[in-house]
């Protein structure tokens, strides 16, 4: 595995992203965290689905890494594990490696769908768009996952195997940037401490503004 | 890793989940098809949230894998993964399982949203609820998943390395009964010859009814 993972990363790799996403931003904090090379194509999957960008991803998301055999893959948690296979990011243990799983199906059902939207709500939206009617609901089911996540940090420093890994990236995407949303993270305490802690890890880096 | 495997199936599983759910029947025909024992308890997770259930799974949903040590793994497509690892349910290779990833985080944020919610209105809402405003965006981007299912599946008899996998199973589950949700098969062609190719597979078992 560890020469597997040796001869990748002499691979360059290619990201089509938007820097604003958090689903984006996950590929960029993994890719800088195992220091491996790559470069960043800016795409706006809003606007641009041109013909080209949908042969890459027939499902018109980003991101996509195009990977070493010419193809690419779409799906923020799917590329994730991709990476941090054979890394410290990723434990070894067929239970470790499901729970990991466990945490990145959580965010992209319980999760995202309710903070990122609500944050894509107030960040692109018009004052007086009627998609507002949709905070409410998108608020209670987003404190809901923020409470699912503060029960599981009250034990544990990290969300598998007490050790930083993808779990935790896939979770901080938008998390940490809940307040754009209108999330307080004062109500979770021990979700606003691993925000904190996820941030001090080595080689992190910000989410571009 | 066949070691490992051989010594598992050889362990009792117990599936806590409700029959009438997709997500809980992936597991099932998983390990149908693998031929591995386990118990299943039928768990009403819209009604009986017990303290005991909430310990199992924080998140409050079905299914619930209870693993060899006595910790419970939640998220049908996790549970998917970590019971195929190994066997011919889940390619080996790594590029491989990425799609397989792929194509479980697509039906979890792109499908089933659509398909099961859809399904779930027609089948144990009132005909006068208010929830029946959310059909048409639910069949419009229910389709959208359908159409980008139909473009790979002319391409290709399964979704992964041209072989029956966990990515087939994840999206059987709430796509062999579409017409619940309202949705016609007759206008996704290769959908609907895939349908039929899955349930031809052997030790298939149908959902219960």
């Amino acid at each position: 595995m560890s020469n597997d993972w040796t001869a990748r990363i002499r691979a360059m790799f290619t990201v089509y992203g938007m820097s604003d996403s958090g689903n984006c931003y996950k590929v960029k904090l993994a890719l800088e965290q195992l220091a491996v090379p790559y470069r960043w194509i800016e795409v706006d999957s809003t606007r641009g689905q041109t013909r080209k960008f949908l042969a890459m991803n027939a499902n018109g998301k980003v991101p996509v890494l195009a990977l070493e055999d010419g193809s690419f893959l779409p799906e923020s948690n799917a590329i994730l594990y991709y990476l941090a296979e054979g890394s410290r990011l990723l434990p070894a243990g067929r239970p470790e490696r499901a729970r990991v799983l466990q945490w990145m199906f959580f965010e992209q059902y319980s999760h995202e769908p309710y903070l990122a939207v609500a944050r894509s709500i107030l960040r692109y939206q018009p004052a007086d768009s009627p998609r507002r009617a949709e905070l409410p609901r998108l608020r209670e089911r987003g404190k809901q996952a923020l409470s699912v996540m503060e029960e599981h940090l009250r034990r544990s420093p990290f969300f598998v195997a007490g050790r930083y890994g993808i779990a935790d990236i896939a979770l901080y995407a938008y998390t940490h940037c809940a307040a754009d949303g209108g999330f307080s993270l004062k109500d979770f305490p021990a979700v606003n401490a691993w925000v904190e802690r996820v941030s001090n890890e080595p080689r992190h880096v910000p989410m571009p503004p």
